[in-house]
């Protein structure tokens, strides 16, 4: 019945890379950059993804193009290990686009590595999208069954063959004719020969903003931190179902859909965005404090000191510590030089994974009262071991606090929790959660807490993985993951 | 006006191959192989693609299917450089095809290599090509202006588009539609989830044949020295115009396309094909000795010896050494170890490149009359600093004898050439290309003497690099030189 | 006049490394490891290096014995890039030793990779070494006049030849007669066929401790840590002057040398080991914690809050922020994600190298007064770079706290400040550097208060980097330092 | 009793290399190159190497001198491997020696690639050594005794610290000291500071001749085939017993050692040396071409023609041919583009390992009689393999020709046939290794009959080899030897 289960694999050299890494957090799927007006443009974009880099570490590609040319790469890894000097060098030209990856749809092989660029009818397109279409099956059975033959299993490619199809209407009308076509969440950065251009879907799941260097050259990212770092003045964001084109005649956009609400992920907030971001007209690192401190407000917790465990909970505890006048520790020390990849004990060694990263400094844990403040709970088998690694190290008793509600339903927008079965609160109630994780106590932030330490309505955001409520139709996923 | 000057350039890492190695030798263009029905599919095409190594070192690729997976591996590099053991590992499965190529169309990048690999409407097609066809760019602007989208410039891909086009008639079907729409050279090898597939134009410009091996298993392989190596017996060769299916009710053929002549390429013998093979129904060795022998009813040396020049001449040296009684001599020494690139010496060497692979045994040759064999001249540079060295070694007296005609004409059929500029014998007389080489004699076997060496009637060979008389409509390839 | 400025100079791949990284930092030189009693005793010493791989990242090697056979391997880089999983492998046996290094002697090359290891008379030794000899220019003239043969320029061969010369007396013998010759600060790690023995200095500069398996292997390493991860329990710290020797009869020790002081470097507690190891019989942290307590005693600053830069001055931040009641706010965001190595920016970018890693949280900061802490300062120009960052981002005032007093002096016991001249506290006065740094206000801890933060008496510690009070005669350095 | 099993194994990334290639072959330990004179220095050595590249093929290294300072770089690989542009243009200094190297002392690890390079009281020696001495455990054994340390255990490194001892003396008298004192077979380049010295051994075991460039510098090489690649003039072999001294006053030269009789090895005639090489004053090609026709004054033979395996028989098959007056036939095509290593196929492949390298001409050989030359049989494994391939091919009647006498006898001097026991004609009779190849008949040149195509008398050569008179004292190695 599936017709996609016989995938084409193609066997990558970074096989490592078809392990999940960081098996118990949820991954964001994708930053996208892009540049135009700049001599620099290949160089900026790298730096765009550098600090993009969170929210992808699968695959990085940049596209490049000089109006003559059109310059491409794209492979396996962090952006540092993809680019080096010479390789940027030669993605030549004043106009680029770039993206990094974490894999939600498609397979983790470099076929599926964006921007995804192609020659078609003498003019180049290379479209960077992060998000999830909800209906991308549905629209490729119907291309195929027109003669249309697909490359990868990415919503990228199913936006270019919609381009194709209307490209004699000229771009901004085919877009318009795709963006009436797919639903779901898309942020898209999309490059031609001349023109730069970004458009959002129109709930507005996933972040955009526009970005004006010093010289005039405009900048499109999916988080402030990227403007930060190349020193870009923020502009504004790409409003939800927008279309913003800029060319040699600067800046133009028009609204090509609309919605009645709209869907921002609170999740952005919470766990993904960069805490030095500024997202849907926030910052992020306030936002985070924010939570910390609402769960002073919702239970009282009788301890000698609160801490994180690096870097998750780092903001929220710090609200907390500020609120609850309560002294924060930073009793975990992190090794900054754990790799990747690391080899395995050929002995039985507990609790390895975490330990090799972090370790408590048990001369102040020792015989304490502990809080542990975490910024989510996905599957729990992270942080039972770190509540373990706290109580070995001589904690008298431990509590966690959660800086949100519990995860119950599971993303079609673009984060990978990928089933249900994974998310420990879809299963457990909090008391059952409390005794996996092997603590003493556990609180976690009400959804009403949640959205009142946010200052804005409720219905400004997606939730769905806290209260199940969908902004959008999710047949196609619903249909998906009933046969599991 | 050329509307796909405007290419993709992708950035590899093993950017030195975009330099054309062995400057003056006509290149082929690709070795194709396929096996059905073996529990080792994969590592017997690794194994065929290694025999096949002379046929192209640019890229090699291997796709295998186990019917339920397609697993796919391709990269820049020779056979032994681009397989590692547990790449081959990977790819599982009874079937299985391969390709090694030199890029004639297309760049010499990766997302050029082949097999070329889809996924289309819940099945799989791999292609694998050799050959070049004469309207693949007629084809592709159609296709585009209906919408199809694509990936690379090769002609693999406009292949597997036709297919797709007559996908619902199903594959044999839409393989006779696509064999009546493409024209040129063309003996391409298929692989789909369930059948090993191969089909040859109607006038079997480029060589194909089958073999089987002892458990059954059937083999298609560009040449018999494929079959050799991994010990498969040679049914027969796959015949001009016919498609063979391989699956699991065995081996069916049919013919798709018919053409009143045929046109094996003569060049094949002379120049590409590996001695030990047989092509087009006769042994390459024995061919080679009897264009040497043929030259010496031609013409009459007064000599010491004849040499070749390892290993071009060597089987028409063999050949006319028997034939007038001459003694050969081995009188170039190879360099076994020479990379396939080198450091360039910091000061100015002469005739380095050649000297560097090659050395002359003085003591052989001082004060010697000398005769060298030579299979063909394409440039004439690589002759002329070979003819240098054995002056410099002290040779009385140096004739050329070259077992072809002059090669006057570009070929579109495969062959790099490239344009008649590079041909010396189109710009230049036997005269001026001897005084141009610095010989004291210089003879061309005559293209008659050629046909009459072959036993073959002359409407047999496509010999339009010698006579100009190309056996197909040529009116794409004309214009685009013409803007040359 | 110095014979040894003609070096050989091998060439290494990785030639990136010969410049030097975080130029203003100062550098330690080495972390040593061993374990004598385990199957897996070369991975215990992967994962042991592991952990203190912040003691030296230039370099990495294990060598193992089975008694029968010693295994040795060595790289430039990272453990987590020196050693894959096949390579640990090959290292069996039961007893092992590692070293990490950042070059303070020797130039930054593969040769001078440790451990250093020979196979003498039948034996095998191998040395691993943190510290600094100060006499190992006179001993290395004299030994060659005796027609000794040097391959590097490491103080670790010193040790070997001078083991060799009396190794007819046996091994412990052979180590007091070193430990009688050598000068300065040394805590070595050796592996000989059948023992594993560490010993250390006099008086006690650099740190080593023994931990304890629960199968009963005994282990050797410069800090706790290190224990910690591989879960073997803390027993004593090796004394100074003392010889551990660990062999198949369990641990025996003796003194070999005497000292009337003890020199504990102060600067691992400020600076360099890791906050979750115990030292010189006390915790990193909370002597961090103590010495940020310690300002508020001495100064009273009044600002909104107290940040560090991660991770410099986290504890001392801490520490500070718990003693004066004043909200700590993590206001730096650090990108995780930053390679090793970057690509320039190719238009000129300002305070590029400090942005790629850290970007200040600008809502949090605008319009603050701010206290920065940090641990130390050394040249200056990081603090500089950080002090423009955080007043870019808005800060109304800006303090910094330096939790140790100016650094003025050069050590010669192992820490790379190279020269008097890179130390800007030997060249300006603490108003002068407030300038330099663009500070409001700039406040060092003093010495006695750093002292009583110890609670230890004075003569405990070598403070020669900031009081010029060298425990050991410097003779040889002084001499090289004049010359400069 | 043997103190040098217990080994210190470096282990390898390119560890592949510890396996033996082409196993039944006999390996040619070392080439040695050195120039003075020249500002590409570096670049010329590598040349030189790339054509001295047969004679060793597990590393290769390059010492250069600019006299300030001294550049060294080794590794394990081909030349063309170990050298990238960057690495050449790093060796600085118009004076550098060269080393390529199959190990017969010494395990296959870097550490003992030459040449072996140390800095010894402020001045430099690089020493690069062709030949095995026959004393190097004795001598090392004093040398430890007196407290010197090695890293190797390589000869050069004997010679090395041999130097140091003599120091204070002159580089002049230090070598006569340890030609005194070393015994066996050497061929020495050696590198100071500021001259290229080059030795050899008063038997002239090893081939070393002097060539001069047209700038007037100074070659020392090998063989005469690295002076033609470089241009270079060959000016005289150095003799056995003599030191050549080149330095900026010119060359000057002195018989360090005497000897009443010369042994140069004729198994470099027959096997090592490249054709185009001369040696010991006489060409390579020609002797053995002398060697083939010197079979037709033994033995006559009826067959159809004669064929060699390329390339070991190719020039004693062209020698017969000629004086048999019987065809000759290159009747096994050589891949070109085979790996050095290569994955094994996962089936059975009768014969594999011979047949991807060489493949019969099947139409040629087919129903013939057929003679087969081979220069020399070792293991006789290889030999039987190719039997079989000709006789799988068809031949009617395979007669076998080997153009030197039974190789009874193990080699000290450089040659690694290892043990008594690898070699098949010391253990079985002629009979025996008939039937063992599978021959229809086998005839070895007789002794006499070798020497006479020499055409000098039979005590220039040492033939230890073939008839067991060893020209030195052997007993370190009898006692080896004796304990297998």
């Amino acid at each position: 019945m599936n017709q996609f289960n016989k995938e084409i694999k193609s066997i990558d050299c970074n096989n490592f890379w078809q392990h999940r890494r960081y098996a118990g957090a949820p991954r964001e799927e994708c930053g996208v950059f892009g540049v135009y007006g700049h001599e620099d443009a290949a160089n900026l974009t790298y730096f765009g993804l550098y600090a993009l880099q969170h929210r992808g570490q699968e695959s990085a590609g940049i596209v490049a193009s000089d109006t003559r040319n059109i310059y491409e790469y794209k492979a396996m890894g962090l952006v540092s290990e993809v680019f080096q000097e010479s390789r940027l060098k030669a993605l030549k030209g004043h106009l680029a686009v770039g993206h990094v990856r974490y894999s939600t749809t498609g397979s983790s092989v470099l076929q599926n590595a964006q921007p995804f660029c192609v020659n078609h009818a003498g003019c180049t397109l290379a479209v960077a999208h992060n998000g999830n279409l909800v209906n991308a099956h549905q629209i490729r059975v119907e291309l195929e069954n027109q003669g249309s033959i697909f490359q990868t299993t990415m919503d990228s490619e199913i936006i270019i063959h919609l381009l194709a199809k209307s490209w004699r209407k000229g771009i901004e009308d085919a877009i318009c004719d795709t963006m009436g076509l797919i639903k779901g969440a898309y942020s898209v950065v999309l490059l031609t020969d001349t023109a730069l251009i970004g458009f959002r879907d129109p709930l507005g799941f996933r972040p955009l903003c526009i970005g004006k260097m010093d010289n005039g050259a405009y900048v499109l990212a999916s988080e402030t931190c990227a403007l930060d770092l190349i020193q870009a003045k923020f502009v504004r964001d790409v409003e939800r179902g927008e279309v913003v084109v800029i060319d040699e005649n600067g800046l133009r956009s028009f609204t090509a859909v609309q919605a009645p609400r709209r869907a921002n992920c609170i999740f952005e907030y919470i766990y993904f965005a960069r805490p030095d971001s500024n997202i849907f007209g926030r910052n992020v690192y306030a936002f985070r404090k924010a939570l910390g401190a609402a769960l002073t407000r919702e239970i009282t917790v009788d301890a000698d000191f609160v801490m994180p465990f690096p870097d998750s909970g780092n903001y929220a505890a710090v609200g907390y510590a500020q609120a609850a006048r309560m002294p924060l520790e930073l009793a975990v020390i992190r090794n900054h030089y754990v790799g990747r990849t690391f080899i395995q004990p050929s002995q039985s060694m507990r609790d390895f994974g975490v330990r090799i990263k972090l370790n408590p400094v048990k001369d102040t844990i020792r015989g304490k009262k502990v809080v542990i403040m975490e910024d989510s709970i996905i599957r729990g088998t992270t942080s039972r071991t770190r509540v373990k690694a706290i109580r070995d190290a001589g904690a008298k008793e431990i509590s966690m606090l959660v800086s949100c509600p519990p995860t119950k339903f599971p993303c079609f927008y673009g984060i990978d929790f990928s089933t249900k079965g994974e998310l420990i609160a879809s299963k457990k109630s909090v008391e059952e959660i409390r005794e996996f994780l092997g603590l003493d106590a556990l609180h976690y932030l009400s959804i009403d807490a949640m959205v009142k330490a946010s200052g804005a309505d409720s219905d400004r955001f997606c939730m769905a993985c806290f209260d199940g409520q969908y902004p959008t139709d999710i047949n196609e996923h619903v249909g998906k993951f009933s046969l599991e």
